[in-house]
């Protein structure tokens, strides 16, 4: 089955995207290997440590860099990060993420759309992380989006997806890769997500607070794919009120 | 990694089983060949159809069989079954199904602890299909099952994990394999009771009602390796009321 | 309206049942107030105390008693409790109540059919706490109960309405007054098991762990009363993919 | 208990507000005073009826009316609505409603944001329905919203609160009165949301579409009144793992 995930004009096997801000430089490498990914965040700062250590070393170059905009408060400030990363050859992807809130660290969506807006026009792949607002996710398509990241739960938190109804609303009505960022805390949940219809997951905390990462890596790769492949194959219906044989074999001894 | 799930001490690498009541027997071999599944069930009828096809013709030699006892009403009954179907060479495997509601399909405990004393002492290797009650499970311990079946929902009906807080008392109490079986409707669903420490999976309405069948089981599969992953690896912690930032290199701009 | 809810050919206006124990004596007669509560469970020792201080001083002799057979772990024990209940004039009512699980206080469902039986026979109106099982219920319909307590989640754990699902088959089969019984652990809870069918609510640990016992049985009483409203009144329907203007009148300014 | 609702300086007694657009004008009436309802929302349309029937008839004068601006698509014509309703009389309260999308008829939280801050500097006390957006509540504030309004779910869904964890920030960190409008199906869930802490609870599709419309008000009333008396009272703890007794004293017979 030839079932490609394209942004920006790339193809992509995997549909895992790998967070690597809470990785030791050390992990990276296996975290990527044993996931899968095919395209990882790096913060600008990781990539910008002068003479020291430095974490594109440790991606395999046939990855692609998904720069992120972190520590960017204002769409100004985003795109100011976006184009230092584009000059030290971390490539044209850009994940925008504008955050104010520092308790929630929610972003604010409507700095998202300028920035957006800005750096589409000069020729970034731009994958805005959103709060998932229907409306918020209209103004991104305009804006030159490539892909929207709404977020399934605050960042960091493993609370799984608690924007499920209106993810969902987005999958339906976007005609761009959804991509869930943000709170999945179990495989069972980006499975979830997947058979949804999403196109692919982000994920970084869930794997890094867990006691064994490389197994953790493997363990959202397999979910990936059943999600996926679930969401392909088409799930059944539902009964709320019965129960159905599982044969229409069965039937009592004396019947 | 070695880890190998046990029943009545033989080994099995797969922790799917495929309750093969729903499918024609043209798609039994797909199934359990893109499933995974090293046990099958077999309803003794299907075993049983004298000069016409069978369905032990379908399914590879290498396939433990896990003969039903559906259409029971009684122990009495569900024994009988179970000592016909040994007679049949379907070898030393049952799965003890008493059921006398016939919407819900819900298994009657009682009758079902008594014919898992009966069948244990006859040697039989034995599975029951249980409504999850620790107490009734702790007899079925007692009575000489070989692994507990607690349903999820009724048969059938793709519901999920409707007695998932009650299952989770079993996985921490009861010292037997626990076989999720019944109302797993989705992968999700089977990965997140494998991530709360069952040992395995049992499935057929879920896939039987896919659209693409073949597709559905290989999705089960690796839904289920992942959701045991993620169990032997160590969840992540959740967070209730805050966020975190994905890398403690995240900060503002200016700070 | 009259709408009244008869066990054992007793009519009780209220639907909100106490269960006394966690209520030091002093308070006992608030929530009862506050709550509205015409029936309180008293477990037999704190009816027995001696020359000391005897909880039905507190209770107001309109009330009816409800003696449990807590510390019963077989149908014999329990038996013997509710017969010396009798003897101490706590009336006919008797909550049986067979617990041999120390961790998760889990009813077992299979001694208290045997009790409710011998107690049904001797005159007992009698309601049990059991394990929300449609097969079990049923035959405490045969055994003669007066009506069933199936339990929302372990005692006094306040986590609700964990057997939603089973509950709602016992609502909808069993031809017995369905009182909800231990783990409801706050007023939305209560009024969701009555939107749902539930006859009656018993409550204790939500009350007596709220910082305001007293405004905590007031909002208990009212929840009560909304959720039994609102399933006379019959919910609405619920629209799952889409939106439905609040007014015909609605339109867009130059529709 | 003086436990007033505080809006724009004015003192109401109850916590529910009467969406009045799916009643006819016959039973706007018996809601209100089976709701107890001392705010209801007035549709420009409907209070326009030149010589034909208005429904400022049926609401009693004592009642607070809250002309919403629904069928605008814009913030300008979200306040071109808002002046034509003063004018009518209809006073100085107004709900800003801005609505592009309309399949799920989701608020344009920043059109709203206009919106709110020209008509706060016009006098109007305005209480803007919102998506529940943290970063944009923050802005309503700014703007001089006297509340914020948002959806529980898609309006006339009767889905419930499906942005819970999100209502729930909102309720931590904004200084205004929170509103949970549209989506509440039940009263059970108004009493959770209440119970979370939420201020008031605007209804309409919930009780047009019950069977008996007139109890139905009087549930959601009660469930109101439940759900603010919990929060007051202080929820109890929730124990995941275990169960507690009852009572101290419960203890086995032999003990």
């Amino acid at each position: 089955m030839n079932d490609q995930l394209i942004i920006g004009g790339q193809e992509f096997q995997s549909r895992f995207i790998l967070g690597s801000g809470k990785f030791s430089l050390e992990l990276v490498k296996a975290v990527v290997e044993n996931g899968g990914a095919e395209m990882v965040t790096v913060a600008l700062r990781r990539a910008n440590l002068g003479g020291e250590e430095n974490i594109l070393d440790y991606i395999p170059k046939t990855i692609t860099l998904l720069p992120n905009t972190s520590g960017a408060r204002t769409a100004e400030e985003a795109v100011r990060i976006a184009r230092l990363a584009r000059e030290m050859e971390c490539g044209n992807f850009v994940k925008v993420e504008v955050i104010r809130d520092s308790k929630y660290l929610l972003p604010d969506n409507y700095e998202t759309i300028k920035a957006t807006e800005i750096l589409a026009k000069e020729g970034f792949i731009v994958l805005p992380y959103m709060y998932p607002d229907l409306n918020v996710a209209r103004s991104l398509v305009d804006a030159g989006a490539s892909a929207v990241m709404p977020l399934a739960a605050p960042i960091g938190s493993n609370k799984g997806l608690c924007t499920q109804d209106f993810i969902q609303i987005l999958v339906d009505e976007i005609d761009l890769p959804i991509i869930v960022d943000a709170g999945i805390g179990r495989p069972s949940q980006a499975c979830q997500a997947m058979e949804m219809g999403v196109d692919a997951i982000m994920c970084n905390t869930a794997i890094a607070t867990a006691n064994n990462v490389a197994l953790m890596s493997k363990a959202f790769k397999q979910a990936i794919e059943a999600g996926r492949a679930a969401y392909l194959a088409g799930l059944g219906r539902v009964l709320n009120n019965q129960a159905e044989a599982s044969s229409p074999l069965i039937g009592f001894l004396e019947d």
